[in-house]
């Protein structure tokens, strides 16, 4: 049976994992993740295949220094309006983040990709649509206030488990691929693998 | 501002409170829960109404002992073509019950009824469809041995934040209903009651 490495030190995906009872090991992958993402936005990339390739190139990265063990790599793209979004890097620019989700929807579309050998197995792409409220200024102040520097680590300034579900009035689609994975499809291939019981 | 008490002692709806960020006291309500439920089952009510005099029941017994507090009451019931599940008591009856469940889809109805000054001011109710896959005894038995007593005391044998994620093909409804509580629709009364930042 080959191991199962996580293709990131996200503590989210990991505990998911964890969680639904999966034995895995986690590795950073070594890419340089904004800049692929940059250059993909660049050239006009789908947020979905954004995504996709994100998670591709962290697969593959690991895969190569592991290639006996099947890599599991993952990432989530938030778009709104075509704009895929970026995590903020202070205060100010997750008031303006804040701001532009106020009254509007979004999607939150969550990738991941299996490499074995070097080469790619599987692939999923779940979505999941956000609507969120309107939020007051004063609102803002006192979610950011509450939150800290927890703000920052996540591309909409939010934990949807968390404070986070209070900037929402409908939220779509699967809990998990919210989370940053789309998790059921994740497990049915490792069920299919023989690496997770039926 | 009157204070907000849930009427339950339920670890997983005091920390889908705490962790929203809403501030409350919690207080057990003296309802016989069992008792109700069977009398409303024997009588023939639906499963959406069920839950809702459930959560009804355990809103107005603790807003009678605290007429100026407002008071949550929520309740959740598993129902499967029509049958409405209770919570096993040992692992035969949790086997027979995911036995059941193998192979078929359930709803899981979360109610919940707010009371101020013992008079019932506002109510809702959310439900979610779950696909449980073909489970093979193999791993009911993993299952179990896993879970130890925690298979006891939730009606489906399941946590899905936890390892009963692996029990399901497909999932659809929100998260929190399915942890027990409509919170999106909770946290918007409570905003609307200014009781939550808007």
């Amino acid at each position: 049976m080959p191991e199962l490495i996580l293709a990131s030190k996200s503590q989210t995906r990991q505990a998911m994992l964890v969680n639904a009872g999966i034995e895995f090991d986690a590795q950073s992958a070594p890419v340089d993740e904004a800049e692929i993402k940059a250059s993909l936005v660049a050239d006009g990339v789908s947020a979905r295949d954004i995504a996709d390739a994100l998670a591709d190139a962290k697969a593959r990265a690991v895969s190569m220094m592991n290639p006996d063990a099947l890599v599991l790599g993952a990432d989530q793209i938030l778009v709104q309006d075509g704009e895929i979004f970026s995590k903020a890097a202070n205060r100010d620019e997750a008031k303006s983040k804040l701001m532009k989700l106020s009254g509007n929807r979004h999607q939150l579309i969550s990738a991941a990709v299996m490499y074995e050998h070097g080469q790619a197995i599987w692939r999923a792409v779940d979505s999941a649509t956000l609507h969120v409220r309107e939020l007051s200024d004063g609102f803002i102040e006192e979610y950011l206030d509450a939150l800290g520097e927890d703000a920052y680590w996540s591309v909409g300034c939010y934990q949807i488990e968390g404070r986070g579900i209070q900037l929402f009035e409908k939220v779509s689609g699967s809990h998990f691929t919210i989370l940053g994975l789309p998790l059921l499809a994740v497990i049915d291939f490792l069920r299919r693998r023989g690496m997770v019981s039926t």
